[in-house]
C-alpha cells in the first residue's frame, strides 16, 4: 500500500512476532506525564500520523487501532486514511477502553513503561489477567521500544535554563529544601524522588523550555537529608549566554549535585539501600521508574503518597502574589490593545482571520518585558468554531471574522513574573437572541463564583454549582470543569485544587490561584466562555468561623452590550459596573491614548432598571 | 455516697474484676442502629441517669466517663452529679474519642456487641491493639452484658402490627421480594439478611410501633430464592384487634415464615452452609450479628455491600408520591390551624408556653384521619432556646412565648399515608434587625435550593451551597446538613441521599423526597430555620442531557413580614408570592372559615420594588 504509517505498523508487527508479544500499546505521554510531550515522545504521531493531543494506539497481529475522544474524531478519520489503523471512539456510551479491548485478545502485552502511568499499566495488567486465558498473561515493559525502528527519533530536549532569585520567587531553594526535609522527617522518610517537572522547577527555582508552553526542564530530583541530586541533561545548550552567570554553578553552590538524566537509575541503584525509606508519588511517576525504584528499595523501603510539593507550590507566597497581580495588569494591557485592534479592524471591514487575530494577540503580549512565550496554544475561534471548547486554530484556512456574532479568544502568556490565562467572548456586531442569552447566562455564572464567600476548608467541588446555577435553570450546561489551578511562571494548569463537579477534597486555601471559566457550546452555532483568574484570600474570622473569598486577578473589561438585561440581577450588574470601572482606572495610565479612550467608551455603566 | 448510679458503676466494676476486663464500653444504640432505641436498650441511662439522645459510657477500674456532644453538656453535668461519672466533651478541637482514650489504658475491653456497629467495635479493637501493650489486647463481645445487674430491664417491645395493601404501598410485598431475589441473582448471592428496621418494614409492607416515632417492628428478615423468614417476637400483643384480619396470616399466605426473634441465630446456624452466599450490609448490622453470620457462613459465604433496599425505598413510586402530596396537604391544614391559634393567643396576651404550643400542634395533627403519632419530638422553641438546633422542649418549665421576637417550631407527623416534617420560624411581634436579617438570609437559601434545576446524576452535596450562599456572603453559616431523606410512613430521616457539605456520591433521583432546611443559630439570642420538603422530579431532556428539579410538597405559608426587602431578589420575591398564593388556594377549601380568612390576610403579595 506504500503508506508510510502502514509500513511502520507492519514493522512493529514483525518486532512483536520476533519477541512473542501478542499486542503493543503505545501511549501519548512522556516520562513525566507532561501536558505537552516533546517530539521525542510523540510516538503515536510517528506510528500513525495522527496529530491530536490525546490518542493511544494498540497493535495486534490482525488489528491496529487508535483510541481517541470526540474532539478528534474527524481529524483522526482523515489522518488515519491508508494507514490500516482503525478509529476507536472513547468516552461514548458504548465505548470499550483499551484494557477492556485487550482482555481475551492478548496474553503478552508490550508497553514502553517509561511513558505510561502506574495506574494505566496496572489496569492493562488486570484486564489481561482477568481473561483467564490458557496463555501466559502479562505486561512486558520495554523502555524505548520503538528505537530500533524510529531511527530519526528526536533527542531528549535540551534548552537553556535560568534560575530565579529569592527576591523573585519569594523563597530560596535552600528554604524550600529545608521544608521538604522537614516533611520527610515528619513522615518517617529519608529521601524523596520528584518526577513532576513543575515540582522540580518550583523546588529548585529553575526554569527552562524543554516542553512547549511550560517553562520546565526534563529531569528528576532526589532529595535526602544529605544530598540533593538533580538528574538532568547538561550540555552547552543549557547555558543561555556566555555573559550570564552559569546556573549550574549557582545550583552547585547551593549543594545541588548535577547528574546525567540517563544515569538516574544507575545512580539510585548504587545508593545504600539499607539507609532508609524513599517517598514517592505514584500518580506522578511513570510505571518503569516506579517498578525500578520499588525493585531497588523494596516495598518496605518505599512510602507512597501525594507529593507535598504540589500543594505547597499551589499556595502562592506574598512575593508570588504581588508578581501575579502585576502580570495580570500587564497582560490586561496586551488584551485591551488586542481587543481595540480587533474592534477597529472588524468595524473597518478589514479581512482578519482567526489565525491573524491569534498572531496579533501574541505580538501585543511579546511587547511586555519578561514575556517568555504563550502559556498554551491560543484558541482563536469565530462562530461555530467556538463551539469546540479545545478548538485548534489552523495556520492556514482559518475562518474570516465577520461583523456579527461571537468571537472567542482563550489565551495566556508565560512571563518571568507569572503565568496568565484569560478568555473573552467578543461580540463582533449584531448577535442573535440565543447568542445573547448564552452570553448572559455564562457571565452570571462567572460573576456568581467570583462573588462567593465561603468557610475555610471548602473545596472547589462544593462551589462549582455557583458557576452553573443560572445555566442549569435554563437547562443549559457545559461539559468541562469550571476552574483549574494556575502556576507562578509554571504550568497554566496545576493542582491539587480544582473547581468542578468531580469530588476533590482539597480545600481552596488563601494564596491559591484558580480559573473561573464557565461556558456553553452549541455545535454548528456558537460558543461562549468567560474566564477570569481568581486569587483565594482570607476574609476574616467571626463567631461562625474563618472565611475565604476570591479576588479577581484578571484586568480586562467585559463587554456588556450582548447582555440580556432582564436576566441580570442588580447585584450582578453592580459587580460588572464596578469591575469594568476598576479595569479602566487601573489600565488607562498604561494604555496608548487611543486605546484608553476606546476603553472608556466600552465600560460605560449599564443599568438594569433602565431596561 | 448512696447515689444509685454510683452504685451501678461499682457493680459493673465488680463484674469487670470477676471477668478480668480492664474496661467496658456501653453504647446508646440498639441491635438495629435505630435512631430512637426502645427503653430495653437505654443502658446508658440505666447506668448513669443521663437522658440525652447521644452519649456513650466507658468504665475502667479507676475512671468512669460519659462521652457526649455540645448539645448535652449542661444536661450531662447536672445529671451526672454524684454519680462519679465524668463528662468527656466530644466534637471539640481537643476531643479525645473513646477508642483513642482506651488505647494504652485498657487491654481487654468488654462491649455488648449486639448494640454496637461493626465499624465502632473495629475502631476500639484497632486502638487497643495499637497501644503495643504487654497485656493481651482485645475486645470481648458480651451480649446483654448488664442483664445480671439490670434486673428490671424492659422486655423487647411488642406492639401491634398492621400490613399495607398494594393499593396503598404502590407495590405488593411479592413484587418487592421478586425484585430483591433478582438483585441477589444478579450479584451471585443466594440469600440476604436485612437488619435495618425501615428496610424490613418497607419490604414486607408492614408497620408497627416498637420504636418511638418510627412505625417499625424489631426484627430481622431473611430472604433466599425459596424462603422468606421474618424473625420477630410474635405474641398476642402483635394483633391490634380481634375483629381485624390477622396480619401474620396475611404474611404467611404470601410465603413469609414467622420465626421467633430470639431464634434468629439458631435458625441461621441450622441452615445448609454449603448452599450459597449471603449478602449483608455491615453498615446496618450490629457487630455481634456480623461476627455470628460470618462465623457460620465463612468469609467466602458472605458478600458485603450497601443494601439495595435503602436506595429502592428512597425512590418513591407513583402511589407513594400521590399519598405524600395528600399527606403534606393535610399536614398543612394542621399547621395553619396551629399558626392561627398561636397568633390569636399571643395577640390576645394569653399565657402560652413552648410545651403548650407543642401539645396544641399535636392536637391539630391528631384530627387528621390516618394520624399515627408524631414523626419525632416536636421542637417548640422561643427566643434563645431556638438557638439550640436540637432543643428538647421540657414538659415542665418551658419558656413562655412573648409578643416579640422569633418562635421556631420543627415537627412532623406519622400518618398511614405518609410521613411529614416541617419547620416554620414565626415572628410573634416586633423583631430586631438582626432577627430579620437572619430570617431573610435563611429564607433566601431555602428558596434558592427549591428553585434548583440540575442534570441527572447530580448529588446533594453538589447543590448544598445553594442553600448557604446568601448566608455565606454575610459570613454566617449553620453547622448541620441542609437536607435528609424522608420516608413514606417510615423514618422521618432516611438515606441514602442527603443534601449537605459532606461528600455523598448518591445522585438525587426522581421520586426521592428530601428536606430543605437551612438555619442560623445565635447562642443566647435566637435561632432561625425554614424547612420545606422537596420531591425530586424529572424536568425533561434536551440537547444538554436529562434534567431534574424539585417540587415543594410542604403546603404551609411563609410569613413575609420579617423579610428585609432590600436583601431579596425579584426572583425570590416571585417564588414567595407564588408559593404563598398556592398555599392559600389549596388549603382554603379545607380550613375553617376563620382560619382561611386569617390566612388570606397573611399571604398578601409583597413587592420589593415598593420598598
Amino acid at each position: 500500500m506504500g503508506n508510510i504509517y502502514f509500513e511502520r505498523v507492519q514493522a512493529i508487527r514483525r518486532m512483536m512476532a520476533d519477541n512473542g508479544w501478542d499486542a503493543v500499546v503505545i501511549g501519548a505521554s512522556d516520562p513525566h506525564s507532561s501536558e505537552y510531550p516533546a517530539p521525542r515522545w510523540q510516538a503515536v504521531q510517528w506510528v500513525s500520523g495522527f496529530t491530536g493531543e490525546a490518542g493511544d494506539i494498540v497493535i495486534t497481529a490482525d488489528h491496529a487501532g487508535l483510541w481517541t475522544d470526540s474532539r478528534y474524531f474527524i481529524q483522526a478519520l482523515e489522518q488515519l486514511q491508508g494507514t490500516g489503523i482503525e478509529l476507536h471512539k472513547t468516552r461514548q456510551p458504548d465505548s470499550v477502553t483499551i484494557p477492556e479491548w485487550l482482555a481475551g485478545r492478548a496474553g503478552i502485552v508490550a508497553v514502553d513503561g517509561t511513558c505510561m502511568s502506574v495506574s494505566y499499566v496496572r489496569e492493562i495488567e488486570k484486564a489481561v489477567a482477568s481473561a483467564q486465558d490458557d496463555r501466559i498473561c502479562k505486561v512486558v515493559d520495554v523502555p524505548d521500544m520503538l528505537d530500533s525502528l524510529w531511527t530519526d527519533r528526536p533527542r531528549i530536549p535540551v534548552s537553556p535554563i535560568v534560575t530565579i532569585g529569592e527576591d523573585d520567587a519569594g523563597e530560596s531553594r535552600q528554604d524550600k529544601i529545608r521544608w521538604l526535609r522537614d516533611f520527610l522527617k515528619d513522615n518517617g522518610c529519608t529521601s524523596i524522588l520528584l518526577s513532576s517537572l513543575d515540582e522540580v522547577a518550583w523546588l529548585l527555582n529553575v526554569r527552562g523550555s524543554d516542553i512547549e508552553y511550560n517553562p520546565f526542564v526534563i529531569s528528576y530530583l532526589y532529595v535526602s537529608a544529605d544530598d540533593i541530586i538533580w538528574f538532568v541533561q547538561k550540555d552547552n545548550a543549557r547555558i543561555p549566554d556566555q555573559d550570564t552567570v552559569d546556573s549550574f554553578e549557582e545550583l552547585r553552590s547551593d549543594g545541588v549535585e548535577i547528574c546525567s538524566y540517563d544515569e538516574t537509575g544507575v545512580r539510585l541503584a548504587a545508593m545504600d539501600q539499607e539507609a532508609g525509606r524513599m517517598f514517592i508519588d505514584p500518580s506522578a511517576m511513570n510505571d518503569h521508574m516506579y517498578r525500578y525504584v520499588t525493585g531497588i528499595f523494596g516495598l518496605d523501603g518505599i512510602m507512597t503518597g501525594k507529593s507535598p510539593v504540589a500543594l505547597r507550590k499551589a499556595v502562592k507566597n506574598a512575593t508570588e502574589i504581588a508578581s501575579m497581580e502585576e502580570v495580570y495588569l500587564q497582560d490586561g494591557v496586551a488584551m485591551e490593545c488586542f481587543l481595540h485592534w480587533l474592534d477597529t479592524r472588524v468595524k473597518a471591514g478589514d479581512r482578519v482571520t482567526e489565525w491573524d487575530a491569534a498572531v496579533k494577540l501574541g505580538e501585543f503580549r511579546s511587547r511586555i518585558e519578561g514575556y517568555r512565550g504563550d502559556s498554551f496554544a491560543t484558541i482563536s475561534a469565530y462562530g461555530p468554531n467556538a463551539a469546540l471548547p479545545h478548538y485548534s486554530t489552523p495556520v492556514h484556512g482559518s475562518s474570516v471574522l465577520e461583523n456579527h456574532g461571537l468571537y472567542l479568544v482563550d489565551s495566556g502568556g508565560q512571563y518571568c513574573f507569572g503565568t496568565t490565562d484569560i478568555t473573552r467572548t467578543v461580540p463582533l456586531g449584531e448577535c442573535t437572541s440565543l447568542e445573547m442569552e448564552d452570553y448572559t447566562l455564562v457571565l452570571k455564572g462567572m460573576i456568581q463564583l467570583s462573588m462567593a464567600v465561603f468557610p475555610a476548608c471548602t473545596a472547589g467541588c462544593q462551589l462549582d454549582v455557583l458557576a452553573r446555577n443560572a445555566l442549569w435553570k435554563a437547562r443549559r450546561n457545559f461539559g468541562h470543569g469550571t476552574g483549574h489551578g494556575v502556576g507562578f511562571y509554571l504550568g497554566v494548569h496545576e493542582g491539587p485544587q480544582s473547581i468542578r463537579q468531580d469530588f476533590n477534597s482539597q480545600p481552596l486555601l488563601p494564596g491559591m490561584v484558580t480559573s473561573d471559566e464557565p461556558g456553553i457550546y452549541r455545535q454548528g452555532q456558537h460558543g461562549v466562555r468567560h474566564e477570569n483568574i481568581l486569587l483565594c484570600e482570607d476574609a476574616g474570622t467571626n463567631s461562625f468561623g474563618e472565611w475565604r473569598r476570591f479576588k479577581t486577578l484578571t484586568v480586562c473589561h467585559i463587554d456588556t452590550s450582548p447582555i440580556v438585561k432582564s436576566m441580570i440581577t442588580q447585584e450582578e450588574a453592580e459587580w460588572l459596573n464596578s469591575y469594568n470601572a476598576s479595569v479602566y482606572e487601573r489600565l488607562s495610565p498604561l494604555l496608548p491614548a487611543e486605546v484608553s479612550a476606546w476603553l472608556k467608551d466600552r465600560i460605560s455603566p449599564f443599568n438594569i432598571q433602565g431596561h
